[in-house]
């Protein structure tokens, strides 16, 4: 067993799923849709694979239909003509993509800034290339015993400049933001920007939310600022957009020269991305405008919000409103669970919130996720008090849900 | 740039397979299916995708369904049970799957014992995770100038104890083998595993074609052998099985301690594998032996070998005649290449083989593969004399290949 995979802990995903499954409990879990995706999306994947050259190797960069869609949809977004020959790779999802760029970019003891808390897949992706995670948290501003919006949740920009050294190579941005669900405002990419700009890093936008973002705020992108174009590599999910999360299409957008190395490491990895679920959502892409997808996503995800929000201000238990994405990070404090419950030995030495959300599938029926999980070990005081709940769920499973939490009054 | 991609030429299948588009020519290069994958395995994948919970993520180690359907086909296979829960991880494509073997078991310096030729991802796949590649030719032991069986190849044995260190961690297998067509005898099995027991190596076992084995010969698994499951994976993939390359479905098989460091590496690249197609997948071992495929599969490649090798014959062109895998060796030592003739910038520094393969999918209008792209560069010169032909295409286009290879004459 090698160095690099022998201090893994069993990630939060394959405890938590198979758990929910085990109790029957509603499953606000992990980040997947109970929902199937769009009819024109899975038509597309049903005709796609009655083609054959839709079931052999596709390009490692993508197939031309799927970048030139991606190019298409995306320039608008990105005040500028991507060339799909050369600024968008197609990968094995953004996860992929994410792993791809550090394979590409890290040297042994190479330093990653990364915002926490932070999607957990990040610290492997780094540490199984020779990169060393840093860690600056975003810090709830507001009053956490009250409902607080998601844009209270701050990163202190000097303290943020304070972690960089002469080894930082790469930041790690990620708007809308997993688990908080802020969406960075634009003051705050400049400031981000610039810091990039002046210690020249590489910026890695994980941008997988992009398409789900709630009234007022508008997602911004940080790679159409002035001049942070040609140091950002942003991250697309084709799972998060179209719903389709088993379906392992990503995506990168930055100039030639900095998804060059990402695309070599990335052929050499997966060679390429499955071929009929390119097709499917490159075809997602060409009539999502046409068809307000978008648009229509955004309001069903408000609703969905929504029910889920309602119930925790029913139970007074203070929420972090999100901006965008599909999680609500919940506080805690107020759940009782019983002093001399039984956990299982995988928890033991795990923080609280692995026990209160153990207990809450257990016990109450609903599943929520640890978001300590999510903070490097020294700041996972910061989280212990939270629970994650995910609402991109029917509206039948989120009322399912709604009914058990009021057990808890 | 990370120094691990830094040096990365561009592969032989963008160079070759974009040539062979623009040429027009008849593409016997890379090795992808023209013909579609059986019906009942299109039918499924169509069915899968109208099922919500097969277009969201599955498990890390792969969809039950699929892992029951692999342990059902391959126990029998095997000579034992395989347990579904702990020795089948799926694994996106076999090329991931043998990238998370190294990037499991690699220490910066640990080497890796390669048959020369190797198929060319293992290189970078190795050198990514700090491990050495360490060469052993495997040679033509007939007389290259006549045809030969692809069981005249030959590794000698005390060479390959020779290649053996301190640090030495893993040898890789590959049989049936790519480029040569060589299917391992149980006898060759058993020397190499016996080095590979006395020197406490881990053996990776590549058979992704290894339901494509030829009359006479008849695949055998290194994992069957007396003492040897307990140190070896083995490697299958989808894609050779039913004809899908761009499905991306590998998977490893081997001990639960020998595929955990894989299956932790492999959470942590990609997440999962696609879903829809993982059950397509699965309902093609559901239903293969009821309705004979893979034998059918096997009448018509032998079909195919024997019209891509009667025009070599034809031309007095000596081959390797494959027992296995879809692949031909041609020795090219007659195709006479015009002196003068204008190669583009890209093949200057290439050998011999990559200019008469670029001269004939441009000039004669059939694409092959230069096969030096399979050695390391001290032993390139062994293989400069051959081109590599696939036929795992339509009769038509083989038929086509035979017509315009005849300008040869
Ligand atoms: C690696 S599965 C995680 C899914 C997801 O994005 C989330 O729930 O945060
Ligand atoms: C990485 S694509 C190569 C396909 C293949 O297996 C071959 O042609 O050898």
């Amino acid at each position: 067993r090698a160095e690099r995979v022998a201090h893994f802990e069993q990630d939060v995903w394959s405890i938590f799923t198979p758990l929910a499954l085990e109790c029957q409990a509603v499953n606000l879990g992990q980040g997947f849709m109970n929902f199937s995706p769009p009819d024109f999306v899975v038509e597309a994947a049903r005709e796609a694979v009655t083609r054959n050259e839709c079931n052999q190797y596709s390009h490692p960069k993508g197939r031309p239909r799927l970048r030139n869609a991606l190019s298409k949809s995306y320039s608008p977004l990105f005040n500028r003509t991507l060339d799909p020959e050369t600024e968008i790779v197609v990968t094995a999802g953004a996860n992929e993509g994410i792993f791809s760029i550090f394979a590409g970019y890290l040297d042994q003891g190479s330093e990653v800034i990364l915002m926490e808390p932070f999607f957990d897949q990040y610290i492997s992706n780094i540490t199984m290339n020779g990169g060393v995670p840093v860690y600056c948290p975003i810090r709830p501003k507001g009053d956490i015993s009250k409902d607080m919006s998601a844009s209270e949740w701050k990163i202190d920009i000097k303290e943020l400049e304070s972690k960089i050294t002469p080894r930082s190579k790469i930041i790690v941005l990620n708007t809308p933001h997993n688990p908080i669900g802020k969406v960075f405002s634009r003051e705050e990419l400049e400031e981000i920007g610039a810091l990039a700009t002046k210690h020249n890093l590489l910026i890695i936008s994980d941008e997988v939310y992009d398409r789900l973002y709630f009234n007022p705020r508008n997602h911004q992108r940080i790679a159409t600022l002035d001049g942070l174009w040609e140091r950002t590599i942003t991250v697309g999910s084709g799972g998060k957009t179209f719903g389709t999360t088993g379906w392992r299409i990503g995506w990168l957008i930055g100039p030639k020269a900095l998804v060059e190395p990402a695309l070599a490491a990335h052929t050499r990895i997966v060679f390429c991305v499955n071929s009929p679920l390119q097709e499917a959502i490159a075809v997602g892409f060409e009539q999502a405008d046409e068809r307000g997808f978008f648009g229509s996503q955004i309001s069903a995800y408000e609703h969905k919000r929504e029910k889920l929000l309602s119930v925790f201000r029913e139970l007074g238990l203070p929420c972090t409103i999100p901006e965008g994405s599909y999680f609500i990070l919940v506080n805690t404090d107020k759940i009782q669970v019983p002093e001399n419950y039984e956990f299982p030995d995988l928890l033991h030495r795990r923080p609280k919130d692995f026990r209160t959300c153990y207990w809450l599938t257990k016990e109450i029926g609903v599943c929520a996720i640890p978001p300590t999980e999510f903070y490097s070990k020294p700041n996972q005081a910061l989280a212990e008090n939270f629970a994650r709940f995910a609402f991109c769920k029917t509206d039948e499973t989120l009322d399912a849900a709604v009914e058990r939490l009021r057990k808890l009054k």
